[in-house]
């Protein structure tokens, strides 16, 4: 596990614009392993643990992990008042940005994260974050939240294993489109990042020529 | 680590109806010491990960620590397609529990789940989990899941440092109460249980009595 880690960092770093780490990592490579891999990484480093709990539970979470990254993913639905206040608190103190869910990938959202949007947006408009996460898959919710939070950074997730088109995310108004399994599972990393790339290369040139 | 965790274990089995880990826990042990420690605990064992994104990446965290639990917690609002659909039918397959969030002790909860409380109930009703969440800090809240759910399991954390008085959410109708740092960081962890568990007993006194 390792040393697969290293190896797939080893080759992917400086070719993609950052890299996000999420539990299952986190968890079979261990805290320690994980800080000293991306501690030293250049890009932005994104920690996805999607944390959606009690201010004090969530500092504990991060607490050692925190600053081998650049900015930490929660859920905007789990509230302010002794939740995201103490986190964003906690994240200034220690340099990190706050990324807040606005909408997921998955099917089963629009029956609740979409539907609850005002209540969503009423969390971002509060805790103003850094970037919020917004689905691929779904590229009517970008225009969304590009609409509204025009000076806020989307990070769009969903793109390859999940079916969304590489390029159709940021030509729907997205900063960074995140591609999981595609690469990081490829058995050629680098093949796989070329041939995705160039689709979206691809796709953003329709993407300018329909809009002018 | 590993010895205050063992040791903490050691004098609370048999003393109380359950253990439940959270990630703090979970990260800094390690999946395989927690594995080892937990499988051969006797009463309910609770994985509370608050699971909260899509289907594929809530298994995979699973996949290595789940035989140790009873039940694992996750978050209704995530929703049901793709994410608590095969979260549901993974716990199913091997032989664990589900327990969603109902809504959550903190006072930002309120503007957010308590405001969704629809969406959740929608959820709720399609997924039938065993266990729901409610906090010990918002009996109408556990009186208002009792009402709704009559045979679904309530569990209740916020009991303690959290403010909530022992007893009080067994009154409301929560099947367990869940007491974390007041317990598992006492100095004397079994004198701390024994003085909350006084305190219950008279609370639920007064409950039985006040409801005559």
């Amino acid at each position: 596990m390792d040393e697969w880690l290293q190896a797939r960092v080893n080759v992917l770093r400086g070719r993609v614009a950052g890299f996000k780490v999420g539990w299952p990592l986190l968890l079979r490579a261990g805290i320690d392993r994980v800080y000293n891999i991306f501690s030293r990484l250049e890009g932005l480093r994104v920690l996805d643990l999607k944390l959606a709990d009690i201010g004090h539970v969530m500092r504990l979470v991060l607490e050692d992990i925190v600053d081998a990254f650049d900015a930490v993913i929660a859920h905007a639905f789990v509230g302010v008042e002794g939740a995201l206040d103490e986190l964003s608190e906690f994240l200034s103190e220690r340099g990190a940005r706050l990324i807040l869910v606005y909408s997921m990938s998955h099917p089963g959202a629009r029956a609740t994260l979409d539907t609850c949007r005002d209540v969503v947006d009423k969390v971002v408009q509060r805790v103003k974050p850094w970037g919020l996460v917004v689905p691929a898959t779904r590229p009517e919710v970008i225009r969304e939240a590009r609409g509204r939070y025009p000076d806020i950074v989307l990070v769009s997730p969903g793109v390859g294993a999940q079916g969304a088109e590489p390029g159709s995310a940021i030509c729907a108004g997205a900063d960074y489109e995140i591609i999981g399994r595609a690469i990081a599972w490829a058995d050629d990393p680098v093949l796989s990042l070329r041939t995705l790339a160039e689709r979206g290369v691809e796709k953003l040139r329709e993407c300018i020529m329909g809009k002018r």
